[in-house]
């Protein structure tokens, strides 16, 4: 059994100018990436709403709307919630259940040296609209973790430069990146990809043994989503330093 | 299984200068005292926190400290939760699953006409510190479900004036109470047992047939908390009026 929580707060993951819709969809969405990064499969939701005086329930059924949509899309039941005033600040936390294949979730910490890090689809620029409408990657963290050459896997939230650090402290790791292989979104440059944050793609370690013969069959399976090498993963001591203090620390050309 | 969100938000369940240990207290017992509510014992919680910039880590340590104390108390694990950075307030959102015995969840729904409607404990003015420290009434609501003889069962989190007339509705009955026989805490009045609310006690509907030998084996199991008759539930078209809008419903001496 998988079980996550995770919030949207207005001028921290949202406006108030953003469509309500979309700010449901992502709320509801950001959990499931947590899900999919499993490999696993979602539940049933509880959703808490903060609610200041000043927004009306014509802004929470927006909400609602946007949020059912994405639990319609991944057969999530919402199962129930709680409502709060809240003195000024829209926000929301959302409670996701999820299962896996017993034995059959990847978690961040299984990745070795040797490892290759690739990357699912493309990064940089969401703040343009990408963070308030993306599909989290589910059939593809189900399908890398039935693959059986996955060792790691986390989702892109906060940018390459803050997560794969997590990824590999989490597997006591190093890790070098090839900034010039990052996969970009158009008009992006790898600092993008590397600061930006919230693209929801999948970072994923890879046995090297099977990583050519997974892309091939990904590529049959995702024709539409590149799955990108973009360095791996090392000995503690060699790589990049291993701490968090995210994107300072690449060498970005 | 028993699944179950709740939050405390600053300004409305507590103030910034509420010690954060009783904050932190308050967050869990308030997921823990609905799980009592069902007759449920509490399982795992998620934390997720709201910190405004101006919150230390001392805040967050201190607020751990009394969450964890009743986590400790409960024997409840704290296994995971989400961090958010929030533009001015402090909150916290706590998801908590929960088992009954298989058909020995007790809902709001199950009340009939006749039954007597119980409280546990005192009410009113709970504003005066208990709603920060309050333990839920978790040994009661399990014994409660476990005799047989609830039918339907809530905490009362907001006032008996709104809380009654939710588990009535629930039950699609009507009720009629007595305000005179309300237990109070010491100087307070009916108004601030109907009003004042976050008394976290709990509200049962009990078989009439079996309420005077239940409250008898209470007594020897609950030697310090009254178990006390307040009403009945009624025929739907009979008793008060079953919306919701609290207390003025309710003709006070």
């Amino acid at each position: 059994m998988l079980w996550k929580t995770d919030c949207v707060v207005e001028g921290v993951h949202f406006l108030r100018s953003h469509e309500p819709e979309r700010v449901g969809w992502k709320a509801l969405s950001r959990a499931v990436s947590d899900i999919a990064a499993m490999g696993g499969a979602p539940g049933d939701a509880l959703v808490t709403i903060f609610s200041p005086p000043d927004v009306s329930a014509d802004y929470w059924d927006r909400f609602y709307a946007g949020l059912t949509r994405a639990a319609t899309l991944h057969g999530i039941g919402i199962a129930g919630g709680e409502i709060s005033r809240h003195p000024s600040t829209i926000a929301a936390s959302i409670a996701l259940t999820g299962t896996v294949p017993r034995g059959g979730g990847i978690r961040r910490g299984g990745g070795r040296p040797g490892d290759v890090l690739c990357v699912t689809g493309r990064l940089g620029g969401s703040l343009a609209g990408h963070h308030l409408d993306f599909v989290p990657r589910l059939r593809e963290g189900q399908w890398l973790a039935a693959s059986g050459a996955a060792t790691a896997m986390m989702d892109l939230s906060d940018g390459l430069a803050s997560d794969i650090p997590r990824l590999a402290a989490a597997s006591r790791c190093g890790f070098v990146i090839d900034p010039a292989k990052l996969p970009l979104n158009p008009g992006c440059t790898p600092a993008n990809a590397l600061r930006d944050g919230e693209d929801f793609e999948l970072l994923v370690a890879i046995d090297p043994v099977a990583v050519a013969s997974l892309r091939e069959a990904w590529q049959e399976q995702f024709p539409d989503t590149p799955l990108t090498p973009i360095g791996s993963l090392t000995e503690p001591d060699a790589g990049q330093p291993l701490d968090e203090r995210g994107w300072d620390h690449f060498q970005i050309p």
